[in-house]
């Protein structure tokens, strides 16, 4: 195919995906949403984060996307993981009805747990859901090479999902950041 | 909202906030101001920095921002920051008047001490006014992930406040740097 | 010559290249391949890779590129090489012609081993091709300064060839991406 | 000032610069040259640099620019820095007449030597020009703060001073770099 940039508005695909025995894992950035000020100046109205979706294995080299789950890891989340040791652990928990009525309904854990002997991580998402009655777990072994890859990417996003790269791309021109109340 | 691009000129906030029992705690990048030279090139005038607020708990999730206290990383502090180890500690003072008439009038502190266990650290601001007769102190404690997360995007951003990045996208064009006095 | 941009489409070629005794050995990003979905949205069809290219010694300071062989790293592997500790190796093994009917025809393997005083790697290659009963390997010693070139431009390139600059890139606007089912 | 953005071809400088007691440092990245080749690609020509320039104090607060002295860091001469421990030392010689009839008149050297108690560094530049009889020296202390901007700035500068931003700049489009030879 010809070069050709992307539309402007077209969302692009390129989760960082890992296929083990018993599911699968991918790994995709999402931007933070802006709002615009009534000054002409925008503000992040809601973080972006890392989201992670886990997909089971039914077969050899077969996967179920349609019984996926997701856990969308927030820029502190995302702090712990990339500064975790090789002998390190973590577990976050999540319920995405936090503050509304269904409370407590559908609850999450992610827990990122290192091998023994320092050559990778258990990921694990946990989703129990008293709404339907459901328990979903999903068990993906991360090598060290892959967890590299994911330190390295999700430190790359990590200024995106906050919005930095935007507070930088400005162009050049005077501000008073460091009058006397600096 | 449909898909827009921010206008050129408008500011960008997009801090990055830390809530705690006693103060929170926001950071923020501020971009360097550049001046045109006689020749049409462009020098730095003013550097940027990253920008600390510190503001203090008035309840239960309640903040008062009016009662903020700014403090302004240069780029040799926030390398001191993005260097500390887990067990390491830093200390900047700054005069907003230096140089001035009013010097020594304000005498701003900041201090970031390692939990002894390594699990995060103690970030305080102490503000002395002799002007008004104020003296404000913040004291947040920021986790090992809330840090990392700092480190990374401080690490992202320090290029942008000394003005690299405008320095390395330029065209592509021939330069004479490497001639007989290199 | 006067500043101009590339034109869209160009190639641009920008290899590290390491000269060394009995070979030399380069390296370039090259980018992943996208494919236009009937939404109008994009998806990486094909991972990008750093393209490691060898090429023997055939006198002094003199190359021969003819008899060059190439390695792609995946993003797994660069993964693997950008973690290596200065007394770590690996090792990867490719088959260019996998689940085809030339299969097991060629065998490529690359392999990194630390010098035992942690001053360098030995970067060696190895391709056995069957086909036309050929076997050839290139050995080129990398030093601790060189390699961390590579680690660096390599972290670098990472999030291009996975596709996450462009993902990053797009314009700000409103997403769902937090809903109940994050 | 108005928002504005520089004139293409415009040079931008923004160093970085420590001044000390008995001299001041400036480090500054310098972009590589490209050449069009008649397939209507670019390959790079000449490779960037980190320019350092030392220029000596004469006085309180007074450094006398005229007097100045550069050494141009190669991308794998950054690498030996960004490598090093807070302990370690590197050396680097260069004839800025290499192979031409005047090699050997101008002798520089630049090292950088830790503090024993791994706080800082001593940055030395050597400059001995036989032909007009010179023996420059130049001594800068860097503390560990400095040390960490430059390694952070000098690794953000790295791919770009080898031309890999470039590369990896491109419109996203179909390659055939997987084809069966890699």
């Amino acid at each position: 195919t010809a070069p050709a940039n992307f539309e402007p508005g077209a969302r692009i695909f390129a989760p960082y995906s890992i296929y083990k025995g018993k599911a699968a894992l991918s790994a995709d950035p999402l931007l933070p949403k802006f709002t615009k000020l009534e000054t002409g100046d925008y503000r992040v109205e809601r973080r972006g984060v890392i989201m992670l979706t886990f997909w089971p294995s039914i077969g050899e080299r077969k996967y179920d996307w349609e019984k996926r789950q997701k856990f969308a890891l927030s820029a502190t989340e995302v702090g712990s993981l990339i500064n975790l040791g090789p002998k390190d652990s973590c577990e976050f928990f999540h319920d995405p009805s936090m503050l509304s009525s269904n409370a407590g309904q559908v609850r999450k854990s992610l827990s990122i747990k290192a091998h023994a002997d320092g050559s990778g991580y258990f990921v694990c998402l946990s989703v129990i859901n008293n709404a339907v009655n459901t328990n979903d777990r999903f068990v993906v072994p991360v090598t060290a090479a892959e967890f590299a890859v994911m330190r390295t990417a999700f430190s790359f996003a990590l200024p995106h999902i906050m919005g930095w790269d935007k507070t930088v791309a400005k162009l050049p021109f005077s501000g008073d950041h460091q009058g006397s109340g600096s």
